[in-house]
């Protein structure tokens, strides 16, 4: 399926006094590729949550490779490991967009709730929504 | 009445690249502020969210004086200069904690809706939380 | 002169409990605007720290009009409203970029550093970069 | 030895719009908290990088159980797991200040760099500010 990487410009407000984006940065990055990713595969997060779905994010994890500067242009590449209707996992990659140097990999695991906080199989509840997502699994 | 201003520890993801603490997070010092104040005052913000009041910022402000560095302790003391049941405001003044080196002064104004996103005069609606408030105006 | 202002896509970490974007991220957003401006105009920050030249915020505001919400689009156009060559002025119109329906007005000022922190005047410094900048002023 | 977490007040900018704290703000406490140890360790980290030791982030994981909210105290309990001079490891546990409730975990490795981005043996060129921190190992 056709699919557009994230492309993220490094702000100045992104950098703390080591000179280089604040690691903290990276996991807003991952998010901000799966709502660009989600946008794609035709279903908005902004429109899930408006259905009551929400999707907390159970694990985080980040390794940073080379560390990214303002003003760079940063690619943020998702793969999706698993959805399964009531779980999902993504892995990431963040590279400089020209150059296509390794920045830093990154994963995050899902569940989704729904208005109530209780775990929802979106399988189930949302069979469409569910196979819009679950033929991008690699 | 007795007033302690908050005080924060400068943290290093609050710094950016020019080794000092980013101008965005004095706004985010001033909020801190206001519900450190209204805490004193005897009403939490998070108390009055649960009861349906809500109070956005209108306008804000800041005048940088000196910059703010990692590891700094500093304290931000909040004045009430308008508090009438329709729209309150604040100013705000940053200083080092040990110095009292002036670093930071800024305004902010707000009002208050009710869970719909309407206007509401506290005064008229929950007459007791603006009395609590309204004593602090200087 | 030709210009293009900021697009940018709220992101979901961009907001707070109210549903809507923190008000301190727009004053992130100005930054972003000016970093776009400056580049479209010939001379990137990015490019002008590696020069040695600083240009710290000496004030900020932002006048809220209404809020925007997580996967909207916005513009951020910016207006030099003063360049001089010892200050900087901005001016900044924050619009939903479909309806240019109109969320957030906000000011800037700023000086120029050298690597010692000490004040500079850029005309005298850098002629060249000062004059890349001054014909915006509108 | 003796150690007092770090306790954190959430802040209302620290919220999403899932009403809890967003979850890349984790990362952030945990690095509060390993300032925090520091300074108790006898050596902060803000002086530390005077003498010109970087210490990077590496690697950085969470694991998000319940989710914190506005106005809550939480503790940040950090462990070290491994301090041999050239690489150092951290586990965190977050924790709701009054009922010990846990909240979320995580951990972090780091190495040592020099001004010129150069990794260092801390052992090798700063052994007292090693032995610091070495005997806090698990």
């Amino acid at each position: 399926m056709e699919y557009q990487p994230l492309e993220h410009v490094v702000q100045y407000y992104e950098t703390d006094q080591m000179q280089v984006v604040h690691h903290s940065n990276y996991v807003r990055w991952f998010e901000e590729a799966r709502t660009h990713w989600m946008d794609q595969a035709g279903m908005s997060y902004a429109r899930m949550e408006e259905l009551g779905i929400i999707i907390p994010v159970l694990t985080v994890s980040a390794k940073y490779v080379k560390m990214c500067r303002f003003g760079e242009r940063v690619l943020v590449d998702l793969t999706v490991e698993e959805f399964n209707g009531i779980k999902a996992a993504f892995s990431y990659q963040v590279r400089e967009a020209d150059t296509w140097e390794l920045r830093c990999t990154g994963t995050s695991s899902h569940c989704f709730l729904d208005r109530n906080n209780r775990p929802m199989s979106l399988k189930k509840k949302y069979p469409d929504i569910h196979e819009l997502f679950v033929k991008w699994v690699r």
